[in-house]
């Protein structure tokens, strides 16, 4: 009993019962013998990569194994993925051959992002971390030394590629989003190709799954293309994989299915031959395709390339150990001599495996590459760790004045039609370098002003394969959210409006994204990026005809978790409101912003100019809702008895309203109306950039009165950030809980509290000194 | 310019340049003619349901069409979608038919939830809402009337499919998911079929794309089987579908690929003929693939059937309005006569559409379906809407004793690892109700002791083909989340183990789950079901060696915005905790619960005896941690200066090790150590049934003293909780935020401001009376 018992290495899958001229499927090619001293200096690289990161997982010191290999010199806690790494170079050398044979543009996506070993190794070999990290990681002896000694350790690089590691444009953590992420890169890029491997453990992902779509998404007429590689080494952490259980014929149809041309590479003598012959077939297919469009001829459906790519994992490492297979099963996943510190018998194996790969051939007197390997390298500037895409990419947005837009006061108008506009007239003047994501919600979500100067981009669709069409529309948040991640990594601007409910589905894959960009704002030579623009509309508050389960804001959660310096959530209150709030993001950089509005026609506050005002402090009184001052026209009282506070537009409507309620049934009360645009003022000093001081805090929200808001969100998430400020006790929230159906707007409100009659009956006598009547009229007669 | 240009109805797809002969792929099969007398049944049921369907979105009167429609009879508001019903309604009528031929347990899990008219007109139809809503819908004109006239307004049934809706097991809202909860639903289940439409909109999302696979799962011994049929009807809301644009070429390589065998239904002329023939087909094969696992010749990788249906968007639904096409194009997606209730020339085209169904030949002089309608169905017990898997299915499981798997108290032991042994003989305990589903991180995860008795069900390898194998570790979450919802929804138990970082991936899907149940409970006729329940670990406290994109603790915060009822987290400080609270959550009924602990051994601080008891209460005081009360042994002071609290397993090593070096260098302070295990207790009164009574609350925490709470969550949520405590402006909170990577766990402590020094820090001679001199040690040498 117990886990998977492997009997042989690398287990062929079991026989599919699918007939066998669809083999006819997998693309056949003439293998091309690569010239020796090709051959050569791609096997250097690759045994020099093998020998470094294998290196990094166990070494801590005689990292060039100039002495004999002593239980001393090994980490003492062994940290590190050995089992991906092999593939990941092999594909690393080959992708400098074909750079330098096209001089292409190439980014090397990495899905398996654990294989940091990997990418370490090879980008030491080609001198791009020397130059990031100049006198730290140069090629020589100390620099190798630092790499292998220093990885994993704290200081060093983390065992996880990240914004640390050059050339990368993708968080090795959470699987399921480099496929959509390289789409991303190359839209708009039309000189760009992404190699994108995908591990056979992340295939199983569903966002995976769906992401083999986009090619369907792809212009090649103005956009770039991507090679993806399905890596098929057989196994997860401690279980085969789905694709490693699939046999060559589901495999090409599977894909054949999707759009794909795919080209197996499985034959391990001539792996060489096999994926270079391979590789250059597939930017022959590009080129194919592309030439075509470019010549405003297109293929209609263009097959794009694909490869899938059969090798051993932990392949060149050990073949068995302690009687278990090691090379081509799961136990090669992480470190495959757990015990080479402290048993002889494992020191000795880990000395067989790394003298197999020679590296005192591979490396001069001094510790620098030899000319073997470094005859292969691309021009600098070319290589896989240098391309400025992705590390100094940003193009902002030539931006236009967002009053011109603005909508009268008084009238009621759609914050989602304002801003439509808006970006109709911003995409128009940025007809390259901005991009919306939508799941299919466009017009749903009434932003479909946007589609008056430009169209959806949908290539398998005859009706709306438009070209420059700046609009995705793909039901498939993670794609969405991976098609924006790639777009704006390198160097663009994109937009995903949504449901508010459906956002949540990439909380994490927003996470992922933001722990990027914080280490990329820690790492000099990164430059700056576009933040990435989500707009939620079709709110819980306006969800009466979908009911219950279209109304989650959680999403708001999941960006105040992020860190201060890039967390933004905006609820602005009105049409004019949110139009300066989305002129504000569409230029801000390095943020995550996530702005709240109604799609629904709603009350307009302030002209264009206030908005302005309003939005640039965050929150402010509005004195027209509130007590007027006796003493001073057009203010509000100075000591109110109440502060009511609407935060998103359905429930500041309430607020004023019952103000407005209150005012009539009780003049004596002196109360005070405050909207707050930018969640972030509230938090408490000194936690976030935009948290108001403690005396403006005071000045606004009083220092002893009752407070009450009227929350967009969770309740709780408001309290979070509240909690600290002046005498929490004297506040009360209320916001949506988790209460709902298909039912009258009017209806939410009040099961969820945040209705008129509910928050004034919030208040008695003894806590406000003044006695309120009962209301005889709803808020809905007023 | 403007959207999608649609010019003819049903658009063909473009052409691919896939090679003709892949066609053979789809499964051609003898069309069998239905005998006049079912056909003619399975028409009047088609045509009486669209009717009633389309009724409920426009009418509000004159429902049977007995006066001549006019202006008034409309809904004020027009709310349903009408493009999918059709379809599922035409599934509906032979799935009754099938039904009725093999006498099958069936269950239909409809994808496009807001089909909510199909559903609830077919189930009038057959006699189910009259059962389970007696005298409000039963089949006769008054019945029939509610139906329609209360249909999504307030009171009535809602837009989406939800458990107020007989038979179903699947909250009608975010897509993705109907695939994968079907394959749960029959795992264990022999002789349970679920018949499963997949919209074509919702197979573009990544979760459904990877459930296909999920037949790689089921083992045909001890399993059921699922019907998957993609419906193709080319749009979404306003854009064409991915699928809708692949011809039959692609779908029948693509799911070929996946492994099925793919029928493909588009003849529309004869479509009753085609489908029901088709259907038969698949149940035939299903047997066939059953009948061989039974005697214990299991076909390997047997080729699963599904259906593919291609037909247009709102079918039998105006041709073209004002110009526009509506049947066969997005325009029928949702109100296909906006303007029918304002409009003259839309009434009577709703006039014509709804008498062309002609209700009246449909039901008799009572409104009571006729004997063409009824004859078609199945017997009561076996109708869609009534089958007791669906409503009343739930199984206990035979529990057994912890304490016997509790560990000494005093060692360090893993919660995991002692957890595991416990469920290891819980799984031997309950060999057919209850299953473990994990992302390939049971081994990870240190929970590896339940591979001991059991092993891993992954059909299509060789090596983990167990029969009985109560694990599934497929790399995709939502595969995990789809597959307990369905075998927990059908009346077992389920337990989803994860890396807690990676759990936030189907945050919105539980939270979809949640609102499912929520309805549940509040509806009279459905039972109990077992809790969903979550394991976290290799949290981001012990992610020294995955670093950054590994740690995020942000499930918790999904789970606090549940309901009340449902929701509860938990965070046991050892092992012995740790047992007691996994064997609360198995036997626990409605609830979702997530328990969060460490997979390394760390110290056991309570006895099993000890544990019980301070899970019962959910929190206490630990004394011995604590200064000692120097009038009463054992007893730990009455009156501290501070009142340090832990939540968490290693945040709780830190207060406990700051205490006791705060006890050594400054004795004269006397502090309290508080560990919380049960999250809920801190809420504020009243708003959890599990929140301490406000004078518990100060008997624990005191009543004005400084209280540190170090948490293994974000700060805000708990701040979130704790507001509205008693003088929440002494307590202090710290917790992950968001700071990391490879590193030590000592240095992420250091870092999210959780460890023993800075905790100590927090205060000064003015706050607790005491002057605290600066240690001299850290508690690593302690």
């Amino acid at each position: 009993m117990g886990g998977t018992q492997i009997t042989i290495p690398n287990p062929p899958p079991l026989p599919s019962h699918l007939p066998d001229n669809v083999l006819d499927l997998a693309v056949q090619i003439e293998r091309k013998k690569l010239p020796d001293h090709v051959r050569e200096s791609l096997r250097a690289f690759q045994r020099a990569g093998c020998y470094i990161a294998a290196s990094m997982i166990f070494l801590r010191d005689n990292v060039l194994l100039q002495d004999e290999l002593q239980l001393s010199h090994i980490k003492p806690r062994l940290l590190g993925h050995w089992g991906t790494c092999p593939g990941l170079i092999l594909v690393w050398s080959h992708l400098n051959v074909l750079i330098r044979n096209h001089n292409l543009d190439m980014i090397y996506v990495i899905g398996p992002g654990h294989g940091a070993p990997a990418a370490l190794a090879s980008l030491w070999l080609e001198g791009s971390l020397e130059r990031f990290y100049p006198g730290e990681y140069d090629r020589n002896a100390t620099g190798l030394r630092n790499l292998i000694t220093r990885f994993s350790v704290p200081g060093g690089f983390p065992s996880h590629i990240n914004a640390e590691t050059p050339g990368s444009i993708h968080e090795g953590g959470e699987l399921g989003y480099a496929l959509a992420v390289s789409f991303g890169a190359v839209m708009d890029n039309p000189d760009l190709i992404v190699t994108c491997v995908v591990g056979d453990g992340e295939a199983e992902t569903g966002p995976t799954a769906t992401a083999w779509h986009a090619i369907k998404y792809l212009d090649p007429k103005e956009s770039g293309a991507v090679i993806p590689i399905l890596h098929v080494n057989g196994f997860k952490i401690s279980e085969r994989t789905i694709f490693g259980c699939m046999d060559d014929k589901e495999i090409a149809c599977l894909f054949s299915g999707y759009g794909y041309q795919v080209r197996i590479v499985e034959d391990l003598e001539n792996i060489d031959d096999d994926l270079q012959s391979s590789l250059e077939w597939a930017v022959a297919e590009i080129k194919k395709i592309q030439k075509a469009a470019r010549e405003d001829k297109p293929i209609v459906k263009p097959r794009w390339p694909m490869i899938v790519l059969r090798t051993p994992k932990g392949w060149t490492g050990p073949k068995k150990v302690e009687g278990q297979i090691i090379e081509g099963s799961f136990h090669s996943h992480q470190v495959p001599l757990p015990k080479a510190g402290s048993d002889e018998k494992q020191l000795q194996a880990l000395d067989r495996w790394l003298s197999s790969y020679k590296i005192s051939e591979l490396l001069d007197g001094e510790g620098k590459p030899t000319e073997a390997i470094s005859r292969g390298l691309p021009e600098p500037e070319k290589r896989l760790g240098q391309l400025k895409t992705t590390y100094d990419p940003y193009t902002p947005l030539k931006m236009i004045d967002w009053k011109q837009f603005g909508v009268e006061k008084g009238i009621d108008e759609s914050c989602m039609k304002t801003a439509g506009k808006f970006l109709d007239k911003l995409f128009q003047e940025n007809p390259k370098t901005l991009r919306l994501f939508s799941p299919d919600e466009l017009e749903s979500n009434k932003l479909n002003a946007i589609l008056d100067h430009t169209q959806r981009d949908f290539q398998w669709d005859e009706y709306s394969r438009a070209h420059g069409g700046r609009v995705i529309e793909v039901l498939s948040e993670h794609n969405c959210q991976g098609f924006m991640q790639g777009y704006t990594l390198t160097g663009r601007t994109a937009l995903f409006p949504s449901y508010e409910s459906f956002l949540g589905i990439v909380h994490t894959m927003m996470v992922q994204y933001s722990k990027f960009v914080k280490i990329a704002r820690e790492v000099p030579w990164r430059g700056d990026l576009a933040s990435i623009n989500y707009i939620e509309t079709s709110t819980w508050a306006r969800q009466e005809h979908n009911g219950f389960s279209h109304q989650n804001p959680s999403f708001i959660g999941a960006v105040l978790n992020l860190k201060a310096e890039a967390a933004r959530v905006y609820l602005p209150p009105d049409a004019n409101c949110f139009l300066s709030t989305v002129h504000h993001v569409m230029k801000s950089k390095n943020k995550t912003n996530l702005i709240i509005g109604s799609k629904q026609p709603t009350a307009v506050y302030l002209s264009p100019a206030e908005a302005a005002e309003h939005c640039r402090q965050g929150a402010s009184i509005w004195h027209f809702a509130s007590s007027p001052d006796p003493n001073s026209a057009g203010e509000s009282v100075q000591d109110p008895d109440v502060v009511l506070v609407g935060i998103g537009v359905e429930v500041t409507f309430e607020v004023i309203k019952a103000a407005e309620l209150l005012r009539s049934i009780a003049p004596a009360l002196k109360i005070r109306v405050v909207n707050v645009t930018d969640l972030m003022i509230l938090i408490e000093e000194s936690k976030h950039p935009h948290a108001l001081a403690k005396a403006k805090f005071i000045e606004m929200f009083t220092a002893d009165r009752p407070v009450l808001f009227n929350y967009h969100g969770y309740p709780t998430e408001l309290q979070g950030l509240l909690f600290g400020r002046e005498k929490a006790e004297r506040m009360d929230v209320e916001g949506y809980q988790e209460e709902g159906s298909t039912t009258t707007p009017f209806d939410m409100m009040l099961r969820n509290r945040c209705f008129i009659s509910l928050l004034m009956g919030k208040y008695s006598k003894d806590s406000i000194g003044v006695a309120i009547p009962t209301p005889e009229r709803s808020h809905r007669q007023l």
